[in-house]
Formats: structure tokens, sequence, C-alpha cells
């Protein structure tokens, strides 16, 4: 029985795990919040007390730290008392938190693949280039750490791993489909930091077919989908992390992802990257001054975690898993469907966050519980789906099932 | 017979100022050109050199001066015993190098409204803010200055006076065109520096109708033109600095000013002003550096000088003149068309360039002959255009006019 949780970030979806921590404190035990600013932590902590989502009394304290200090942060593992670590800082600490977990014996989650800020939008294996080295080391030590438990990647592994069992004997192809049919009311917005954001279009889309690694450019193959409650939306074929772990544990498969983009969005993205106002690379302006475009970018774009208020709308997010079963062709959708306000008006963030920062809460939980505390390094669907799904449903993910014509609960 | 030629400015209008003043040099005299960075002028006299653009021989130096510094500029212009000064410098520096003129008694020549760099886009009456506020002082000295003798304001007000004073008895409109039908073969580039070209763009459209100011937003008007060579354009009404002089001299005409764009431009622009990166206030990126945006999309578009060898089509800028004649109404359109790969053959420079550098020189031979030598200060629809077209005729830049069907040379 692990407790007490120590989360590193305090972005917006950090704020969405404190709170779901918070609803949770009475398995969770002592909650406690790090990032480089602990003004950021405090702000956090002071929005869980207004709105009292402390489930029982407890600890709830603000930290400062270097995530990219791996010695800092096992001293902070230590000095708190933490047993599981939910990392949604940026994605550049993977690494030097899951060694300060390593070090310290502490569980580790996390929610995205980790980057090398020299090296963005690296080649396939991907988890193969930082995390997985660790695997042996995570064995070998005992060391639970689940990758990828937000919710692409994550609950959508999950979802891929449930169709498999449940519903075929072999797969042949799992398409991951990624829908925000809210509006945020603003010309234009990311929904997760810009240079995060705009990252994932930037490079060479991955995917894996006819179980080779196959390459294409962004927005290069776009198609409709008819889905249940947004309805017919265009997403196009992108790069994912979990394409890559999916690809391993189903080579079989062909893997695919797929990101819901409106025309203006892409139009405007278009601009800013055909005019190189997308690159990480600095330019000098006609004074002299050396700035990053992208940052500049940033600086004129609306604050991700601003647009919560006014985001109204849903996402629709799931796999449409297809393959054999007796001998005959089967496919299903597993999905789950989120809404902006409602988010909003429970934890204070949109929708968008609230799918990312909800699953690896409810991979805490599990870790507590035991029922995921795998003692080595796991992606999601290399775990059990279905106590996950249980505590989804509870705490706001609900999953959902149409096969054969029919849309049920996962567990109807 | 005034004499001997200083060029302040080092851009790519500079470039042509300098090649057609070379060119002209049995009547000019002595050439000297000045910028803040003396090297650029030393590249421009050198590409004349390479040219063999120098008609016979004699003087062409290169100086640095700080033009906004109005007594640096005259101790320049005594020093070299220029006579007049052909200004294509930023539009910052209209006021000190005519007040250098003033001082000094050399003629003046420009070919764009004064900008003050804190109040850009400003309401009409645009030359009464400042430049005709120097009237009477020009008047008093007996000093010379020519403004906007580019070719719109320029050539396009000497079209006007043409077209009203040699086709009707009374003029009702004047609708000056302006379309750069070329292509340069970049995703997105401007013509001019960015931040002086966006500025037209991004204030408020003023133009003159029933005899008075009217506004509209920058796009909100737009019309197709059928024109001659370059065919039908669409172009969009605009402000621009003719169209108030022209609405002084002409106060019973409606005046508008018409400048071609392409839907891909338009896009571009409003994707840019949409999200603030046009701005001249300065934000601040994550990392707390101050930046205006404006100038960091300066620094990742194409140098304008960039373009001029891969710059190909050509240029139709025109006024559609409407009136009454022995109680008949009468329309006429003069016009110019110019060929970007022509120019660049010719000067090493694109056709935008090259219809703004020729007329100021075409007015400084018209200084040197005496015709434009007035002993006061002038827009060019107040001076006589015929001489003015003569020598365009001859050196790059023929008139021509539609009228009853029939296109001719303006004085067939």
């Amino acid at each position: 029985m692990k407790r007490n949780v120590l989360i590193i970030g305090a972005g917006g979806v950090a704020q969405v795990v404190a709170h779901k921590c918070a609803q949770n404190n009475d398995t969770l035990g002592d909650l406690h919040i790090a990032s480089r600013t602990r003004a950021k932590c405090e702000a956090i902590i002071a929005s869980v007390h207004e709105k009292s989502a402390m489930k029982v009394d407890g600890v709830f304290d603000a930290h400062a730290v270097d995530a990219m200090d791996s010695a800092a942060v096992a001293a902070l593992i230590r000095q708190v008392g933490a047993e599981i670590v939910i990392n949604v800082g940026t994605a550049f600490v993977n690494m030097t938190v899951l060694d300060a977990c390593i070090e310290t014996g502490a569980a580790y989650i996390d929610t995205a693949i980790h980057e090398d800020p020299e090296k963005i939008c690296e080649t396939p294996p991907w988890y193969g280039n930082y995390e997985w080295k660790k695997r042996d080391l995570c064995a070998q030590k005992g060391v639970t750490a689940i990758l990828g438990a937000g919710f692409d990647p994550g609950v959508v592994n999950a979802f891929a791993r449930f169709a498999i069992d449940e519903y075929m004997d072999e797969v042949t192809s799992i398409d991951i489909v990624d829908i925000n049919a809210g509006s945020h009311g603003k010309y234009f917005a990311t929904n997760f930091d810009p240079e995060i954001n705009f990252r994932e279009f930037t490079g060479t889309v991955y995917y894996w077919e006819d179980q080779q690694w196959k390459e294409k450019k962004m927005f290069e193959s776009g198609r409709d989908w008819d889905l249940p409650v947004v309805g017919t939306q265009r997403a196009y074929q992108s790069g994912h992390d979990e394409v890559h772990s999916l690809a391993a544990n189903y080579p079989q498969a062909d893997v695919r992802f797929w990101m819901g983009f409106g025309e203006h969005y892409i139009n405007v993205f278009t601009v800013l990257q055909s005019l190189g106002l997308l690159s990480e690379q600095p330019v000098k302006t006609a004074e002299g001054l050396e700035v990053v475009p992208l940052k500049v970018v940033k600086a004129v774009l609306p604050d991700p975690s601003s647009l919560a208020p006014d985001y109204t709308g849903k996402t629709c997010i799931g796999d449409l898993v297809k393959g054999r079963k007796d001998g005959k062709d089967v496919e299903v959708f597993v999905y789950n469907v989120a809404d902006h306000a409602e988010a909003y008006a429970e934890v204070g963030s949109q929708g968008i966050s609230y799918t990312a920062g909800v699953p690896p809460v409810a991979a805490a939980l599990l870790i507590a519980s035991g029922d995921w505390d795998a003692g080595t390094m796991k992606n999601v669907e290399e775990l059990n789906p279905k106590p996950f799904f249980t505590i989804l449903d509870r705490i706001g993910l609900p999953t959902r099932v149409e096969f054969n014509g029919t849309d049920t609960a996962w567990n109807a």
C-alpha cells in the first residue's frame, strides 16, 4: 500500500491532478506539489481549498524544485515521504524525475514521452531513446514506473488492450482518434503550452503499418470520422507517443494516430510554420536582438489556462480497433466524451487538461491499491485495463463502447 | 541650373535612384550617397560601376550620416556642394532632411510622407501634420521642395493632373490603382521594409468622398479592375499619401486609392495581424525578454532586396479619372506598366523599387533644367506633368492613356 503523492509541475494538467488527488486523499495520503515557481503551486493548492476538494483533512504542501536536478527531486521525495510521484511537468524533466524515483524507490507516473530540448521531434523508437533504457534497472530495483498514463497516451492504450482482449482473437489495426469539438471563443489558441503543442505537428508523422515504420507529412493524410456525440469531424494523421508503445506491444497491428483540426487551425498553423515563426532556432532582429520566434508566438497567444472559463463543447477521444474473431472481421470503438464546462466547474480547468490530468490520478490510486504496483516499468497497455476503467468511471472519465451498432458502458 | 545630387538612404529604392542619377550624371553633376551605414552606400556605388552606369566620368562618393540629425545633413550638403537632395531614407527622416535643405538652400525631393515613429497611422491631414507647416518658410527662402515624387505618390499625382487638364472641364473622381502582378516565388514577402509596408494596412483607411474624409477598415472594400497588360486584378481600398494632397488640390473630386492584393497575401496578413504579430508594442517572452513582434516577423521574412533576381511579371499603376467635358461624362485611365525582370537587368532591383526610384530622378532632372525649380514647396500635381512624362518616357517609365476605347502614348 503505497501512500503520499508528490506532484511535479504546476501547469493546467497539474491543477487537475491536484484536485483529483485531493478528492481521493483518504486513499492517497499526504499531498505535495512542486515546481520551479512555488507561488504557482500555492495558487493550485488555494484553488483546491476554494472548491473544498480535500475529501478528508490532510496535508497539501507547496515546494520549489528544479526538476532537471535529479538529486534535488530525490531529496524532496525523501523529505516529504512520497511513495508515488506524478510527473506532469514539461516533457524535458522525465528522465531526471524517473532517476529520482529509481534512487528513492518511489513509484513513478508520467503522461508524455521524454524530450531532449536540443533534439526535438526525434525519429522512432521514442520510448526506446530514453525511458525504456531504464526498464531493467526498474525491474532490478522493484520500482514501479508507469509511462504515458494521461489520456493519449494512457487511457487510449488501455482502450486498445481492452478491445483486443474482449472482442477479438487477433488485432489488425488500432486507430486512435482525438477530437476536441470544443470552442474557446478566441481567434486562435493552443490548449497546451504552444512550445510543446506545435512541436507535435512540425516534425515528420511516423506511424506503424505492415509491420514497419512509415512516414508522412503533417496534414498530408486526413479523413472524416463519424463519432458519438461530437458527430462528423475531420482528423489528420499525426505522430503521437502511444503509436510507439502499441506498435511494440502489438507489432502485427497497424497503429495510427489521428488528431482533429479545423480548417482555421490548419491555416494559422501553416502560415506560422511557412514563415518560420514556429522555429526553435534564434533569429536576429535588425537591431541585433537574438530571439526564438516560437517564444514570441507563445508570448502573443492566449495563455492556455486563460481559456478554461469560456470553453464550451466536448471532446471525444477513442480507439477504432479492428481484428478477427472466430474467423470473422470485427471492429469496436472504445471511447470517452468529456465536457469542457463541466471540467471547469469541477476543477477550474478546461477539458483538454481534464482528460490529461484525471488518468494519472487513477493510476496513482491503482498503485496505492496494489493493482498496478508492478514493481517494474510498464506502458499502460501492459496493465489490466478493467480496474483503471472502474476508477475512471467514478472520477470523471467514463469509458463507452460502440460495437455491432450498439453503444454501451464498457462493463454493461 | 542646380547641380550635384546628394542621395539620402541606401535601401532598394536608393539603389535605383543611384543608377538613374549615374545614367544622367552629365546633367546632374557630382553624385553622393549617404546613410547610417557607409558600407551600404559603397555597395550601391559598386553596383553602379559594375553596370558601367555613369554616363560621363564623374564623382560618386559614399558618406555616413545620421539623417535624424539635421545639422549633420546640412554640414554634408555644404561639404559636398549638393544643390539637389533626393531623400529616399526611411519615412522618419523627412523633416530633418527638409530642414537641412531649407538651412542650406538645396532643393529637396522625397517619395513618401513623413512619419513620426511614435505616432504611426495618423489621422488626416497627413502632409498638414508635418511637411506643409514648412511651406511658407520654403517660399520665403526660395527653397524648392517637391513632396512625394515617387510613383505613388508622385507619378500618379501627375497622371491625375494630366487627365483633368487634357480631358475634362471638371473632375468628379480620381481612383488610383496599384497592382503588382509580379511573382517573387517565395511563400510570402513584402516588397519594402515590412515595418513600413505593413503599417500601410494596419490602420484606418481614410479616403475623400462627398467633399469630406471618410473611413473604412482595411480589406473592407475590394473590387476587380480590368487593366491593360495585367488583366483582371482585385484591389482593396487603402490609405495612401496622395489621397491627401489630391483631395486638397481637387476638393470637388472623390479621391480613393486601391492596392492590389492576392488572397494569399491577405490571408497571411490577417493571421499575423489577428495574432498580434504585427504589433509595434513590445511583448515579454516567458523568459522575460522584451521583443517587438513586428521586428521578429521582419527578421523571418525574406529581405525585400533579395527578391529582385527571381522576380518576374509586371506592375500596372494608374489613375482612373472621371469628370465632365462639354456637359458629357468622360473617363480616362492614365497608367504605366513596368517589368520586374527588366528592372533587375538594368539596375539590379525589382520593379517595385524601380517604379519608386526612377521618378525622383526625373524630378531632379527637372529641377536641374529649371522646369520644376519652383522656389517653394510643391506636391507633384501642382507642377506641369508634361516635361515629367517626357523624361519618364526616356528613362524607363512610359506613360500611356486609355480613352474612348483606344490605348496610346500620352503624347500620341
